[in-house]
């Protein structure tokens, strides 16, 4: 996700400077003009504003608080504004390791992947510090077609798990409709195309409707990784009492579809977890 | 629903006739050039083919089947096109009665409300005979942008029932989201808006999401039309037992939401029956 | 059902007279001292109170009130029991025909199975005509027991449905347990031992337990009478907006454990439902 | 709790002695006969065989593991036992830490409350040292009514876990039973009644039952640490990918009670979560 996402700076005339812990993966951008420095203090310590995108919170967080993290480079009027998707606590985490050097931080996990990251159409919910948030929306809205001020760090997280949550839950009820139709004589991608014509048409359904409809999933989010998010929101949510009873109908599909297997597939996978499945050695 | 279908008729240049019980409501239409009848029967013994748009089964089953009902004009060679949305036997039923005339049947239950069949952006979902679909499309292409054959009588019905099943649960969902971000400190506008940006944006979450984060339900779709669909469709499932438990859980809700008093509220007050509410003589 | 009841009768000294559509059925009755009539209206025409036990709604409505049926051996002063599992509205139809006769009419649903009726350990849920019940108590005494009147006609098809609904509930909530304790490492056996010694022990799960635990379930309630005992409760509680979610939830794994084709097992393999189950020739 | 152990196992002829953080609560078991002394240590090295029963993980580990700990007076030969609820994280911690001074280690929560502890009824599912549970077996017997031995450390806290998820979900059934029964025109209490008769007959349902009906909820098992339990034992099947819906659906109902503001009554008024509740500012 960072390579086209500092291609589309670059392209925009930035002066940019990149590091990844395998140095090959930057050659197109340097090819493209960009610096190389080998190590996150050296890029925070030689750069105005930092972009972190990692893979995961533990590596978020190395990179930012680590031995030569980017912390080790920022001082006082330097910003470091993390894109990598990670919970509310590493979040603040780092966000406290920065801020100890003066620095200004900003969270902002993008919602969308790699083909709106390669379009410069990602969508950002930052959240921290709101004056970095203003210096950098030039760079966000080079990057991306939206973007969104939320406060204090850990909104961002919180927002895209909501987010996610709801999507999650709707690819239940899509997969709900799909079954029914097909089983009262209806052809599903006729109800793929009706639904797309009115209130309640998605992208999301237009996208993954026709290969559910086949059975397949090739996986543009991982399945287990939707049901994580749908627990992580049904503990949010327990943390606040507020009730989400079709959230938790929709996670045991998903933790039914993960006992089938399906973990590493599209999360429209869940669709499997509705189907009546007659063991083949079953006893019955 | 029908005067402004019969309306974009009349526009497109169509000879019209028309009827309604109370024959005042059809003034309009007379002004601007339709013909009136005062039965069922000698609209559809007058013209070539007959539109029908009823409230509910009851009436539709009237004005086809009744005294001086449609039934009693049709002749081989006409065509009756019901586009009331009534359930898959009322269907069958006034399907029959009017096959048993020589006429040609056609059920076409409509997807959209008031403001699309104004700006003829109405979706039909019809099933029955395939013949009079093909005759009667250029019609139907005036008074919607789209149209679907889904075959067999009854599968009309079938079909807007999955839809509005899905629908249904889809507000759950959606409601679910709205409180949650409310609860962990999130401005609920922003979620809407950032859900309209991304792969789960839907028509109804940017129309009724503002309203509903300001406790307001306009009725546009009645709540407990909304519960009767879902209680349809579970029937529906039930008959072909398929399991559909987000819809079955959110179900439970639009139940709770009537007994709340919401019923001749717009569905999307089904969020209230999600909000704490502590009894104010309560014992506790 | 009926025999044991009739036999357990005859035991405590009632002048018994029977009658069957298949005569041969009620000879060891016969043998024990019964009389026989060939048709329900002669039974009821030469006892004082006649006890219907039919298998399903339809034969208790026919014997009672079809041609030679109860209805017309009944005068006032006689009385009528209907110890038959029918619904509300059977019921009502029944007690209806009855009472125009001038005759006293009482439903009177048993809970408990064929091993109860033997022993004279039935449970009777009575509604109806107070007066009768009081004299039919001796009687019920001797078949079941325990024995509750509960009001108007209907009440007893009422308070059998809400009953076996919990029982439905429950079944999948310990089927969860059971599951859940195999999957963690746990003896299941020992989980159904643990349960029968607390507070929420109960003669069910010390029952089917134990075969449930080996996959076999020897039908004593089929499991499609439950269900169909679950939509039911589904619907009375819709009809009073009361919310029931984890029966809904419960309804939808009966219903995918009939996909499974276990309709005719024992309703204890709803726990079929809730097994990963990948299919043979998946395309996964 | 400890303390009616305690009693019983003086009342039995066992040499006991005693430690609480507060000395005065031992002063019934001094007069009963018990020696004491000032710490857990002292009490772990002055006897052959230690008993722990302590409010929360957090006293348990301090009291096995802090200083003047019972591990502190532990030595090879020496048993403990620690019949506290806490979970298999911290019991694994605690059994680590006593097998380090050479000591055996058995886990053993019980199920039962105040009153089975007097009475001598509580039962133990024990996990751990195998030869020390076959040791303590008589001094349990005192206590207890049942023993269980379910292998290693951590199996006693999830087979509570799973007990209590089963009994969290019945009760939530049971709920629906009631308030559907009153909902249509039933007594609930005779539905107790009539459930107490038959196979899903439980001694929670017998007990609680009534009071339910008043809307009194006197805590026995607060509804906090139930729907804590429910959480748990959702994180366990999730651990598995085991799917348990009805589990899920009633653990939503827990927490809306716990935003009514019910998390220190007893567990049964979850069933104030299905009650519909108006709020008395609504701008409905």
């Amino acid at each position: 996700m960072g390579a086209p996402m500092a291609s589309n700076l670059i392209k925009a005339g930035c002066d940019v400077t990149v590091w990844n812990r395998t140095k090959s993966k930057c050659d197109p951008l340097l090819s493209l003009g960009a610096k190389y420095e080998p190590t996150p203090a050296q890029v925070a310590s030689s750069c105005d504003v930092t972009f972190a995108m990692l893979a995961d919170p533990q590596s978020a967080a190395e990179v930012a608080c680590g031995s030569s993290g980017a912390a080790e480079g920022l001082a006082p009027g330097k910003g470091y504004v993390d894109v990598s998707t990670v919970d509310g606590a590493t979040s603040k985490l780092i966000g406290e390791r920065i801020t100890s050097t003066g620095a200004s931080f900003l969270e902002a996990p993008v919602s969308g992947s790699k083909k709106p990251a390669e379009d410069g159409l990602l969508i950002f919910l930052t959240a921290g510090d709101e004056s970095l948030y203003k210096r950098v929306a030039p760079l966000l809205d080079v990057m991306g077609k939206s973007r969104f001020y939320l406060g204090d760090v850990g909104n961002g997280a919180a927002m895209k798990l909501v987010v996610n949550m709801v999507m999650g839950s709707m690819m239940v009820s899509f997969s709900e409709g799909l079954l029914l139709s097909e089983k009262v004589g209806l052809d599903p991608n006729t109800l793929v195309e009706v639904i797309s014509q009115g209130a309640i048409s998605a992208p999301m359904f237009s996208l993954k409707g026709p290969s559910m409809v086949k059975a397949a999933y090739p996986p543009a989010f991982p399945l287990k990784h939707q049901q994580k998010d749908l627990r992580l929101a049904l503990a949010l949510a327990e943390s606040v009492s507020q009730s989400i009873p079709t959230v938790a109908a929709a996670n045991e599909l998903y933790k039914a579809a993960k006992s089938l297997g399906l973990s590493d597939h599209d999360f429209s996978a869940v669709i499997e977890a509705l189907k009546a499945k007659v063991q083949s050695q079953s006893s019955q």
